[in-house]
């Protein structure tokens, strides 16, 4: 499935944030990430989130489509980092 | 369709474009906002943004899902402001 995650955290956890997704997902702009993921890696991400957030106060937004065919992206401006497979 | 506008652009504009976007679509979490559009108001939307954003340097994701059935959405942590619609 294609995965769009958009995050809201406090900015003490955006490096650590970062630095996790980015072993699963592509960083498309800031707080963004997106990419091709299986269901049980979708799920292990959920799990990291729910160890290392405060759910309190930050905010992880997940969108899936079941094929990245149903999901198109138009960029306007700077194209922060480009990932083919969606254009 | 169903939309969803993720922008980076410089703390100056910030306001006009949530002014803006407001006017068409839910905000959802900073810098995010969904909803359903019609081709012609997206039309309208990026020849906004064409005309208000510096595209040397602010940056918009627009993802576009043909129908909301495409796209499924979790929300961990808060829930900054909810759309019925997409749960």
């Amino acid at each position: 499935m294609y995965v769009l995650i958009v995050y809201d955290v406090e900015e003490k956890r955006v490096a650590k944030v970062n630095k996790f997704l980015k072993t699963y997902l592509n960083w498309v702009q800031n707080s963004v990430f997106e990419g091709e993921l299986t269901e049980a890696q979708l799920n292990r991400i959920i799990l990291w989130f729910k160890g290392h957030l405060d759910l309190r106060c930050d905010s992880v937004l997940i969108y899936t489509a079941s094929s990245e065919k149903w999901l198109s992206k138009k960029i306007i401006g700077v194209e922060k980092n480009s990932t083919d497979n969606i254009l």
